[in-house]
């Protein structure tokens, strides 16, 4: 078996994870549903849980995406961002954020994967707020 | 450069994760820290958003392990588990389940990377619920 390169964080690959994030983000305030299409897998095996939907499968997700809509988002300002990669086909993303107008923190989860034919997508996605009251 | 081979979920490694998976959701009702800290990378890279908490690296997970009570935690009954392997070295596993005592849905949100020499270990994982008041 050939030995998996894993190397972390290769500057190049971080970079190219880094602008496909940006575009994501960019998307999202433009509600440009072919970016933000084109920027998951597509796929009846990806998932994205958002805020107020979970989506299970491309197309569902799809329809979450139109039926949003378009606007700055919830995102008022970055708290941290972090991008792991881990070889050339394999990152997370990661964003803490604080919520628009409101004293809440969100949290923001992607993991990209290489695909031979259609390059990076996210297989799985993750939007949140932190719990304000424990619930146990 | 070899071609990466990213079959979709070899049964073998479905499993494998599917174990694995098991036996983190035990420990946590065990608080058993020695296998919650054994599941996930021993990195500063790895991320847990909690429900009520931002961990970022191995040290501030574990830490917040160790405040965590032990107890059957907030599932009350699973809703839908999925896991999603592509080739042998990359998974994720995303589990919807019904809070405990209330009317709340949450999801739980795993990557996981095997390592040459660790194995199989979690680089980043989410939990929260389901917003029910819309943010925006």
């Amino acid at each position: 078996m050939t030995p998996r390169d894993l190397t972390l964080n290769l500057p190049e690959t971080v970079e190219e994870i880094r602008g496909l994030f940006e575009r994501y983000e960019k998307a999202l305030e433009d509600k440009d549903v072919d970016v933000l299409d084109d920027t998951f897998w597509r796929s009846p095996h990806t998932i994205r849980y958002a805020l107020h939907e979970n989506g299970y499968g491309f197309d569902e997700i799809h329809k979450h995406r139109v039926g949003r809509p378009a606007g700055p988002g919830i995102k008022e300002r970055r708290l941290r961002l972090e991008i792991l990669t881990l070889g050339r086909d394999f990152a997370t993303v990661n964003l803490e954020f604080k919520v628009r107008g409101q004293d809440m923190v969100g949290r923001q989860s992607q993991t990209w994967v290489r695909f031979p034919d259609e390059g990076w997508k996210v297989v799985a996605a993750h939007v949140s707020t932190v719990n304000a009251e424990p619930l146990w």
